[in-house]
């Protein structure tokens, strides 16, 4: 295993009031503070962006893939180096090219935030729906569902490494004839998200429109929003969608596909993409 | 049922490559403001302090409840009155006493921060562990095991209600006996735990040193981390713990309790109050 998504913890087993000690695993999850360095040549300032609970690994992806679906930066060129300290794995630091210089102001979150949420700090509730980039292009994807079938037995096959810890949630990408592509992993589903983003945006394989997203767990408006920055059009998860990422999902014109197991699923929105 | 909790919603079916147009149900994600009136008599200042993804109800709770555990209030009193006005239930207004003044810039997060996270924003990662006022009470707290076994039955039971859209989390409170106290659910499991902490605040019945909270999924550190605050000694959840949560636990001195179902569960910190 390339990165320490798991650790090892003695624990104590309870079953049917009988008692053992035994070894057991746990999913990693340490804080990873994003810093960013931006302005002009003779005026860099570094600067605090986040500091996210994630499971340690591809690192350089998930702060990547964090400033693109967050809005702050907006492709690929704007970023002049990632780096990550080997004596402080829990800190990577985005230097963004001379000049490129996000409105931090804009998007600053003026105040407290908490979990599950990816709207936090946006200074109103009106400031919610960002737009992506990629939300207006047009197209003509059509899925047979049967295709859809497969690919969450794919996904439990390339989790089946990681699962003994029971704790980590999944993305994963697809193409449009549901031949796998990436699977990222964490115990926050919005990391794991932004790791799959980050990564096409560091290989240049943005907008994500000829891609199928996968989710573990269940689809939030935040998780939609973020798909959407990457101009996903088709989006399953393995859970239920709630209300908001319903809504979200049409007003971007993203299919958004729930329940996804045993060759059955649910279509809450852009029915159209999909044929029997 | 008191509160919107769910909404209805028209989807497509795909079963077997059958396919059927029905109605089903959503639960609802809404953003919610929270903003704070504070300062001496001759300078009232309201600023937002945060907008989290939530299903509605139980507004008040959440809101104190997220005020308590992030450390901005640390007590029922402190508080004048939460307002929620009518044609707006997306913004609840709490209004502390005259020269009650939260250190914001102490806590405030200066930058970017998202999902499943609770430690974002503050300065530093060592900053994380924010300590709880009854961390260090003295406790002789010693629990059968059989005991725990039924509690997660009693919650399944209680959300039987609200699960059919699949999609919430639950926290819920028992008394050392396992006697049911309170369940309170949302689609961000934290904000389920902020409306049982904002709840007991609002009741006066703060250290919760005395009751037993069962979490209906993963426990992660940021929960561990409220729960702490809120002084409870005994965390239950159906899921399993992330490795910072355990290690949370043990300095907390907080039993914390995973995979709790069918007459088992695994002990991850605190053993010494479990009994055969």
């Amino acid at each position: 295993m390339d990165y320490p998504f798991i650790t090892n913890i003695r624990i104590r087993k309870i079953c049917n009031d009988q008692v053992s000690d035994t070894d057991d695993h746990l999913a990693v999850e340490e804080p990873l503070e994003i810093q960013m360095l931006s302005g002009n040549a003779d005026n860099r300032v570094q600067r605090s962006i986040s500091v996210t609970m994630r499971t340690p690994g591809h690192d350089n992806e998930l702060a990547a893939g964090f400033l693109f679906t967050e809005g702050i930066i907006s492709n690929h060129q704007e970023m002049l180096s990632i780096k990550q300290e080997a004596f402080d794995t829990n800190k990577v630091l985005v230097e963004l090219q001379d000049n490129v210089n996000p409105d931090i102001q804009k998007t600053e979150r003026n105040f407290y935030t908490t979990s599950s949420c990816g709207v936090c700090g946006k200074s109103s509730i009106a400031a919610i729906k960002t737009a992506s980039v990629y939300s207006n292009e047009p197209d003509t994807i059509c899925l047979k569902a049967e295709m859809l079938y497969s690919i969450h037995d794919i996904v439990r096959e390339q989790q089946a490494i990681f699962d003994t810890t029971g704790g980590l949630h999944a993305s994963a990408l697809f193409d449009l004839r549901g031949n796998f592509i990436m699977l990222r992993e964490d115990v926050g589903r919005h990391n794991a998200l932004d790791k799959v983003i980050g990564a096409s945006l560091l290989n240049e394989q943005l907008p994500l429109s000829n891609s199928i997203l996968l989710l573990s767990g269940r689809a939030s408006f935040e998780l939609v929003q973020k798909a959407s920055m990457a101009g996903i059009k088709i989006i399953t998860a393995v859970g239920a969608p709630s209300s908001l990422a319903v809504e979200l999902a049409k007003e971007s014109n993203i299919t958004l596909i729930g329940f996804l197991r045993n060759e059955r699923f649910n279509i809450y929105s852009g029915e159209q993409r999909i044929m029997m």
